[in-house]
């Protein structure tokens, strides 16, 4: 069993603390993108995980491969060339002031790839599950392309394909995502789908739009996980975190899956945000996880969101924690006394 | 319309995070003062804004002008020359333990500078509003006159006058302010004063000196408001922060405003505060931009508020926001996700 | 009045911040340990105090000892040679990922020392209180020999012995701990013990375990403190914090001491935690500076749990704050509004 | 007086001290290009300048802009919009490891502006004297018509254009740079080449390409500098830096003009070089700065190389020293004593 | 073709720049170790190699082990388990003030392994050449009998031994050293040493121990290579490497082989090193990168001087550089222009 | 033998590495002052030092007093008090770039004590020596008179008095130097003088002011010498250290001795200096040491050089060095080979 992921990852910018870009003479660096901060999440949790993406031939696309390697990841299959890495600059918000994202990742090596660089029948060789979100296909529409033609190859070869819709405003609009959506659902078995994903992506009305006020709203988030399922039979699972999101620090997070007809859901966590990104990666990360190491549909659930809230507690990307490390939250549902 | 604020930059020094100066060996530096604040926060909303101090003829002045000229205000009116340039030390607090200022401002270039080098004439010129604080009289007799030749120079001339009081106890005692307070009070237009301010400024009872409860005495400060109007008719409007401080970081924030007879009450904030100083002069300031920019009596107090519970959220004293950001929380009333 | 506290001090290397040991490529070093950081808090409040270890004679010795002289601490009687300096990792957690703290203090030069090293006359010379933890027998049976010989030079000369349980999980067994105990008790004066140390080295039940509920079982800590005295009829005064730990930054914190028959409660502290680690040094040497101040029974306790919860927002093992600082935070029961 | 410059600013992220790109997890960050150099120079030595350029509306172009601000420039001509502002990657090198820079500018704000931006009839209000580095020609097509505009428009109304050759392999070739370089000559005043330039931008033989021996050189120089004049007689002035550059913290750096036939020699500097980077543009700023003030020939050429060599003992592309301060370099040749 | 190296791996700590430990609150945290580098450099110049050791298992021995993987090491043949990462501090001097290392290696998890641990059958699948150094032999008895039998094995199946004496007069004495030497020699096929080395590990006299005059001494040195392979005529190949070390900062570098009969001598390096530490690592590496890519002899020795003081370059002991970039200095002798 | 030494311990803020104030947003914070350095140096060697000055009662203060305590340095007789603490800000130059220090000292808590504050009988109590330089009488007159008085005390109670010139021009002029000096020498048995002290605080012509042609200048040194003993016969020594500085990185130290009417002359240290500042208050107390051990006066001046030449290693203004370090230097006269 071994997951292979698909998409960008960029140089992160990021002032110290919660500086702001403006007033900041140094930057934090680091490295991430969605896809790939799965696939180092499934490495660190004991999975063989490889990313697939395209690194210009520098020495920034060198430090983006080398942290992959770093925590374990395959990194055989990435193509290099082309003109530069991807960055975003990440100013990180403090209670009402919202995190900021600056995008700078048009003419990346990623986004001006081609589809025919990608060879599928090499590049699955030895690969069981198929992992992308929806900002891989937001990128071009040569990458819409190439995930749908990775999607066809899957399905003829029966690799699992787990989509996360991961909605980005800022990159493209509902429509264009609701008709990119709407010809890889059917390659799809499992379905990520939070908050403003279902309307914007799936055109499945759930969530009012309210972050403050998400879990509330578990009723109509059931009802449209089930909309998918109806829409799309060969979606086996669909999976959703609901998120009351306070401030900038404060925030609850629970949540959902629907598989077999039946719902699971996690417990609810209170949280102190030290770093609000990346939770609907690690999330994914640890539903797949699941998956592949067979656990009780409940304990998918249940790993999967403690999986994620761990992410809000580290700085960067990357979910930095162990199997074990879940395991104890997910078992202490938070509690957290010092081990010494 | 440009706005002239007079009062005293300083280098503040700050050991990083939360740590005391005690265990440091590193000090955070920037450079703050309640006028040069308010001049700063005007620019970066968009509005003409110039400042005016008496910087030591050395590197260090040179560092705390060049912040102001950043920031986009306009620094030409600025006196050079004299022995130093104020200091401040700011060991940020935690929890229970408060914030600590040590000042170390004494002898300052401003705090010796004459009366007699401050031209009106020539420095009000293209000026339409004049802006300080309590503190600018406090360092010394001699800018006491300054500031109240200041005055009667905007009230020839059809300066507008704003006066935030702005009591500090460690600089001069409350007969020492209220002294002055009765001087200067006839000549001012816009009133701002929070808390302690009413007692100890004003000699108006309207705050029992429980930092923890401010916001619960509202009526007491709805009658201190008028006893101002009462004793000043030429006030036009008085403003007011109320707080109830729980500790370093937790804390609610509202404001009012009593003009035209009436009360404007902004919204409530729950405040997950970065840093806890210069709030006030965020007020002052969104209050002048609302005024400059003829926003209707109740955007203004909830503006004002907002610019001022931003500034919470950001290192240094200065408020470095945009007037689409203050507006933003304005309308959210600080729900804050993400923006990507 | 002198104190001679007894233990290990070691480097302690943190990641900034939160960071993980994993990513980072910094660490923050400190020394500290249970005994040197009651000796330091004592010296910063003003008390005589001597500390009492072996440190091996290289720089990283040299750097220990110079942290203690820093602070007051009298480090005259402190051995010098020996293989290495104790390490402790300390990796702060967030939220629900808890604290964890990797120990590297096998082989110390304190650890392998040798029980004829200690010649108590010699530096017990001057001393009027003795005070340890159970970290110091946790370290080696030599270690425990040497302790209880010190113990029994307080009894022949009347110098007050204080013991603060302090149980290690990952140092001893509540056995190796309880056998321990048995024989040392019998010298105490003042015994401090917390949470599961009841259980662990006591051998008394007086709290299931669940940190998120400590406050509630006040009943049974007390059932737990009568339970100490009448074992041990030496024992003058228990003492005891009793804390809700809901995450890394969020609890809640009292205490209560039992003395001449009579318990005296703290008022209760909602704390932000900014590090939570070495309260229960703090605490102790709060009440040891109570004790040698003669404070009222009342107060001893309400300015140990005011110390206890200072620590909680200083970086770093020591207690860096005053006397007047603990009283102001005594007196104010935590409002913490900026002092300027 | 006042002095434009047109040109590109980038943020320049740099590894601290020597490190390389692929250990680093942060990265220092300032703004630099030669132009806004030139600008950021002249300002500080106390002469009116002003930039133009086109800045991105986001926090990054916001950001590049109070630096300029920060210094004196006056930025009222700079555009806004557009996609992104250039990045350029500095790994500062030591000893045999050279310098090394990566290009991240393609696709910038200012290299997709269009020349129908330029109102040159608006911008050169109140200038007197316009100057650009090769590097602006060599961004694109677009900016090389631009740059030909300008400098019609200065011929045409008595303005002086002053260029600095500023041959940058790694963005256009020499072929392309001398078809440029011999449509802009006819209108330039003041020539500026080093090194390669001479080759590359101007096809004149007049440096054989090795930097470890560049003063040795002085005949060819001169040589090439005649031929300068001798195809361009409207040229008035040709200044040149000669180095030897023997690693990174070690070289010898002297300089030259001809100017009325005559030339005119600096005296030489051995550098132990802090950051070997935009010296030739500190040279120029010095040099403009000598023009508008009216030096002597000789001062002019000893006033630049004391400015240029200064540049090489500061942090970051600006040249963050006043012209009292060049002077004393300029008197003592190099001698620095301690000033307390 | 696959390189196998065999030591010990530690946690590096370093003041910033060349600050003491006594007057440091802050560690840079590297990871580092003789054959554990020579791995690294291997790897990043594009060859295959695989690193062995025994790791804790612990968040220490992931650090260590992630740092491998990062650089491309396979680091599939490592050990984990045992009681700590051997540790060493690193005080780096300045001028006159030498550098300083103080080790904290004893007890560690690779200390404290067993030769039966090491199942050579395994271990050496798909391996080509072994690499260790003297250090690995020097920490213990146990060590000497593994490295031996590793040998044994290497020379039953035909594996290439590269042997660097890298003597530490702090780990054991010169009769140690020889005693050892004297029964692993007879399977070394490359034998490297350096200064010292030659008297200490193989008590043959060829360096005075002054360190500030050894180029000067190449006749001896040759003699002393010479009777190393009289000595022991399996060895093809001894390489060596002499120093004029005037400062902390000042030195001269060059290198020399001596293969079929005949001595091969590098260029000389004048070098202003940056950090003095892992250069014989990088020669090591930088020679087997020569031999594994059949260089000429003359090339191999040029190349491996060039790998060695680009380490000294470079911060940490990794030398962080690729195949490329040595060339570059390999071609250039050291002339260092910046790349723009 | 006890060391009291009397002056000035200021704050000192420094950008980091060699950046330059107005760049800055950080301050490297450390604490010294001529008489502390030496009362620091000698305690470091292991000899009993006291330092006198008077603090504020400030967390400023408590920071400079923990800094002496840290470093062993006996603090019973500080004075608290006062105003404030002394600052001063240090710009570290580099190259051609000479460092700057920006003094902020007037007001201190120091410079206003008075001399009724100083009860030399209590004071000199266990004292054999008394240390100050010429700083402290510059301070104030009333410094100048309490100077006196001590040192009229030390006559009458057989306490030796060293006295380092230590001119600073921009603390007083040549004229009112030397008026003190006449007054004070009469009680001096050790004068330190130095380049320009000669002249500017004793009136004597030794040195011709060219710091970077020092060491040629050794006979009129030498007359220099001879003639404070002419002039104070009861001078037993005079030392002098005399250097060529190149550059701010780049100089020579060599020192002399004259005593018994006889010179020693160390040897010549070709330095690269890290931070060139405090290296004469090391020489002092390295002089200081030599005499209160004893040593051979060819040994004093040896080791005094060595211990001035290795300050120049170390940052702030601290010679964290041990007596054991130092004689390393004197022993190899600066040969730095690592230690490992």
């Amino acid at each position: 069993m071994k997951v292979l992921t698909f998409g960008e990852m960029m140089l992160r910018l990021k002032p110290p603390i919660s500086g702001r870009i403006l007033q900041t003479d140094q930057f934090e660096a680091t490295y991430g993108g969605a896809e790939a901060n799965v696939a180092v999440s499934l490495a660190l949790q004991g999975d063989e995980a490889a990313f697939l993406t395209k690194f210009p031939d520098n020495l920034l696309g060198d430090a983006a491969l080398s942290t992959l390697r770093k925590y374990g990841v395959d990194t055989s299959r990435i193509r290099r060339g082309g003109p530069r890495l991807g960055i975003y600059f990440f100013e990180k918000g403090a209670s009402v002031r919202g995190t900021n994202v600056v995008y700078d990742r048009a003419g990346s090596a990623f986004a001006t790839s081609k589809a025919h660089e990608y060879d599928w029948n090499q590049l699955f060789d030895g690969i069981s599950h198929f992992y992308f979100s929806g900002i891989t296909p937001a990128i071009s529409a040569e990458l819409q392309a190439t995930v749908l033609a990775a999607c066809k190859y899957c399905q003829a070869h029966n690799i699992t394909v787990i989509c996360d819709m991961n909605y980005r405003g800022k990159m493209w609009s509902p429509a264009a995502a609701q008709a990119f959506t709407k010809q890889v659902m059917p390659y799809v078995t499992v379905c990520i789908a939070h908050d403003e994903d279902f309307e914007a992506s799936l055109g499945i009305q759930a969530f009012d739009g309210d972050m403050t006020n998400g879990i509330a709203q578990r009723d109509s988030f059931q009802a449209g996980m089930q909309e998918v399922i109806k829409r799309y039979p060969n979606v086996k699972m669909v999976a959703s975190v609901l998120r009351n999101i306070y401030s900038v620090e404060d925030s609850q997070w629970t949540a959902m899956i629907l598989s077999n007809g039946q719902f699971y859901n996690s417990p609810q966590y209170q949280m102190h945000v030290y770093e609000g990104v990346a939770g609907g990666d690690a999330f994914g990360a640890g539903l797949v996880h699941g998956i592949l190491n067979h656990y009780e549909l409940q304990d998918q659930v249940n790993y999967a969101i403690a999986a994620s809230v761990l992410k809000l507690t580290i700085s960067g990307d990357l979910n930095l924690v162990s199997e074990a490390e879940i395991k104890h939250v997910m078992a202490t549902q938070g509690g957290s006394a010092m081990s010494r």
